[in-house]
């Protein structure tokens, strides 16, 4: 089997992410911040580390404003829905309905009106979003890297941008945090949502939302947090006041293991991801009848394309059931680029990869295409 | 190490858990219902037979009103935000904060006004909470075990009367799923609210909703979910439209092995937590200063006590430095009961078991209290 989903999940796991899960099953059980007896002070001494290890790996000071969430998804509904309020919110075409689902459907409850900024060429541009500012515009959210084409915002300049004006900079990192590396304090981000199940290598069921000290937020869920058990509403204390309930103590495990597998592998995986780009990108633009939507000169892991006279899932199953190859189809839950590029009606095919990705596998998916193509 | 603080996770966790987890993380990685690839199916489909399991488990007929959440506090949350509207909410003073945080945080908002069941003798009986029902009453919300006292409410009698004035019947099942079955159509449950990490021994990281066909929810998080991708607000289609984001697969594939140990360890099981309850229950009441505030005549594993001149917490301290036992201190995240037991100051020890537990493990604690009821 050749998987190519990886910006959904990632399924390779490191030895070591996986040994820690394993052990973490034993040994780190308990729930942290819930007792003083020995087994709650150890879980809760890892999930301290593992806060530590993601602010380092973002740019963050204080360890205690990284909020562990179920997913990438729910940190960015803690970001949006904590933050609105009446004014002006901008955001990108290239969002996936994890950051337009929360702000549509609460943007009448919260007197929001919402700007989408279109590319200029292929890329997301900063000028482009300071013509749309105004005087009440208090929130920016741009999805990092897209996870249909590609795309990589310029975050310097938005955050540049997002300072100047005192506006608040949510980044949806779930494509680039463990592919690239993001410094939330040289970026001017307020806010980042990160999914470790992707990029990372981490296990599925944990979520990051990364914010730095200044930032104030309304509670989205409600519930014990081992502090002020007195008090029957939520405290607002950082982190535990925005993490109800057990944490997911056995996926948290697999966050610096994971981390440290990234760090040690940087290199050898972003050369991987670029060449590999290449070999299919090139691969693809010598067949004639496949559309390209990934700006050909991309070489970030994520290739969508169509072939003529064929759905996309059409060719995700017969590259499945045909090729045993693993690849994505349809709208990648992001229907506002999918409109920009023509393809709401159908979607396109996706490829996705990672670092453990090879050259073999990406032989043999240009392969299938060529197969395929002929096909149609 | 002697762990007896399973009503906040159970520490022990069978092979066949650890195994299908371990296993997971190679093999169903991919996110169920995100594409139609080999593997994307192979993870759905061990998904809805995990729904399916667990709909079984609570005597649910439809698998896709199995909703999973990220903990049996989101499944609360999911519930009680979900449903409230103008109107009355009755519930009981054994209620966790993941109850009572989100119901009293949102009744202004919602214009619900709330009451407050207190015991009749040591339990919540159903008459007490007739009389509080009144015309606009819309929802009555019980712990079905108390994680303080191991109290334990009638669930057939209040189903009754919730049928009777066609109130909507929710259950915290966190301290009995796994350890007492519960048929929600036999007890006219209309949601039920899981903690498979406490006692089904499964991962933390996953909490389950169970809901009747005939229950409508407000969403309390929006996301992709893999269908009406081209719609930018949430779809109310069960059970995808309320589980936004990548499921925490990993954790999921816990569920199946850890219902089938449980089932088939249930007689041993209870048996080993009734015999050690008796055993530390009747210990306990030897001891002479000693205040015993679960009813002696429990034997369902939760154990709550103070010792006269200690606080709670340094009962536990010294429990796990001097003699490696853990217990836990404090209020349990349950402040209206400790009102009426008159604990709000320090809380209480609780002592919680499984059927991992052993009788030498108890006699080791009764060993252990019994010196320390001699310092103070």
């Amino acid at each position: 089997m050749i998987y190519f989903d990886n910006s959904a999940t990632t399924n390779f796991k490191p030895e070591c992410v996986k040994n820690a899960v394993y052990s973490a099953m034993s040994n780190l059980s308990a729930n942290p911040g819930r007792g003083s007896h020995s087994m709650a002070i150890k879980t809760a001494s890892m999930v301290y580390l593992a806060r530590k290890a993601i602010a380092n790996e973002v740019g963050l000071k204080n360890p205690d404003r990284v909020i562990f969430t179920a997913s990438c998804t729910e940190a960015l509904n803690l970001a949006i829905i904590g933050s609105m309020k009446r004014g002006h919110v901008i955001t990108t075409i290239f969002e996936h309905n994890s950051v337009l689902r929360p702000l549509f459907s609460k943007a009448k409850e919260f007197y929001t009106e919402i700007s989408i900024v279109e590319p200029n060429g292929n890329s997301i541009d900063a000028k482009s979003i300071e013509r749309l500012i105004r005087k009440d515009t208090y929130m920016i959210i741009v999805n990092h890297v897209s996870n249909v084409t590609g795309q990589i915002a310029p975050l310097y300049e938005i955050g540049k941008l997002c300072k100047k004006h005192g506006i608040l900079f949510v980044v949806d990192g779930a494509q680039s945090v463990g592919y690239n590396k993001i410094d939330m304090e040289n970026n001017n981000i307020d806010m980042l949502a990160i999914a470790p199940h992707k990029g990372l290598h981490a296990l599925t069921g944990i979520g990051v939302l990364a914010i730095t000290d200044n930032v104030k937020l309304r509670h989205i869920k409600f519930g014990g947090t081992g502090t002020s058990s007195t008090d029957i509403y939520q405290p607002n204390s950082f982190p535990e006041g925005y993490e109800v309930g057990t944490l997911p103590t056995v996926a948290i495990s697999s966050l610096i293991p994971a981390i440290n597998w990234c760090e040690k592998n940087r290199i050898k995986n972003d050369k991987r991801i670029f060449e590999l780009s290449e070999i299919i990108i090139n691969g693809i633009l010598t067949i004639p009848n496949i559309t390209l939507y990934t700006p050909p000169n991309l070489r970030n892991g994520i290739i969508s394309f169509n072939i003529d006279g064929l759905s996309s899932s059409e060719v995700c199953d017969i590259l499945s059931s045909q090729y045993d190859i693993c690849v994505r189809c349809g709208l990648h839950c992001a229907p506002l680029i999918h409109k920009y590029l023509d393809t709401l009606d159908g979607g396109a095919v996706r490829v996705s990869l990672c670092g453990d990705n090879t050259y073999g596998e990406a032989e043999s998916l240009l392969l299938a295409l060529r197969e395929i193509s002929e096909l149609s």
